[in-house]
């Protein structure tokens, strides 16, 4: 099956000259859904992965049933001011401005085996503040999964510390 | 498993007044994810469901895994300007001004069961705004379902037309 079939490219969105990878084509496919979700979980079924963590609001969409497949908890990260609870925070750097992103500091215990999931690998920015997240609360980054990857913007380079996988390439 | 004891409540929040049902604590926890998804699968193994739909953002944490462990494929219902294809709108009341939600126009096709996913039953404002955006692309609401309800807000009764499923109910 080649998820890439699944992906609908849309135009100028969300400004002119971005070609945005449209993936609610492929996730309201039941085979190409499927197929997808299984694909991590083969992937990552021999890493010994504690817990899942993926960054809101498309991370949700690949990393909550990747938890479900391996039998492991899955751990938002979100934007400021969304999660209830006591957290940690990272800012990182944007095209233009900076973003924060927040974790619940208890959500990952000192030494849990984490993988992070999330639906697209641009720059990389948002998931290295992830990773980072991640291991302010003691939690080791064991693997790091995209559905797709746009290879021509280098975001693997950023990422070179982590096993990276993704399963469509551009 | 009496999955109430895996929600974590947080006194006023978003603010005073409020005490917050957080599910973080549910979801991150192997057994108590596995088995919430676990029990809206079999709710719905029967019901012929084609695809299932969820609001962003807690509903995507719901719903993903339950299209993975059925076999079908998701739908995001996302606020405006997120989805990058054509959408179908609905605006509806809250306590002070109101809001709009949003679904891709080919996301659903006419006479498709679908059921819907979400975190929390409140006055329902949210989910029959979903169920109406679905009714509009010409699909049949087959159930509704939540991991929590708070029956004292009596949102079930809006959604007296539908079949209601929650796990947890205050």
């Amino acid at each position: 099956m080649d998820l890439k079939n699944y992906i609908r490219e849309v135009k100028d969105f969300p400004k002119e000259g971005i070609d945005f990878k449209d993936i609610t084509t492929l996730i309201k496919d039941n085979y190409a859904f499927k197929f997808t979700i299984d694909r991590f979980v083969e992937y990552l079924k021999d890493k010994e992965v504690d817990i899942i963590v993926g960054p809101e609001a498309r991370g949700f969409l690949m990393g909550a049933p990747v938890s479900y497949g391996l039998g492991v908890g899955f751990v938002p990260v979100r934007k400021p001011g969304k999660l209830p609870y006591e957290t940690e925070s990272v800012s990182y750097g944007l095209e233009y401005g900076e973003d924060t992103i927040e974790i619940h500091k208890d959500s990952i215990k000192k030494g849990q085996k984490v993988a992070i999931l999330d639906d697209l690998l641009a720059t990389g920015g948002t998931v290295e503040a992830t990773a980072k997240l991640i291991e302010k609360l003691g939690g080791e980054v064991v693997s790091i999964n995209f559905l797709i990857e746009l290879e021509f913007l280098n975001g693997r380079e950023r990422l070179k510390n982590y096993d990276v996988n993704s399963l469509i390439k551009y």
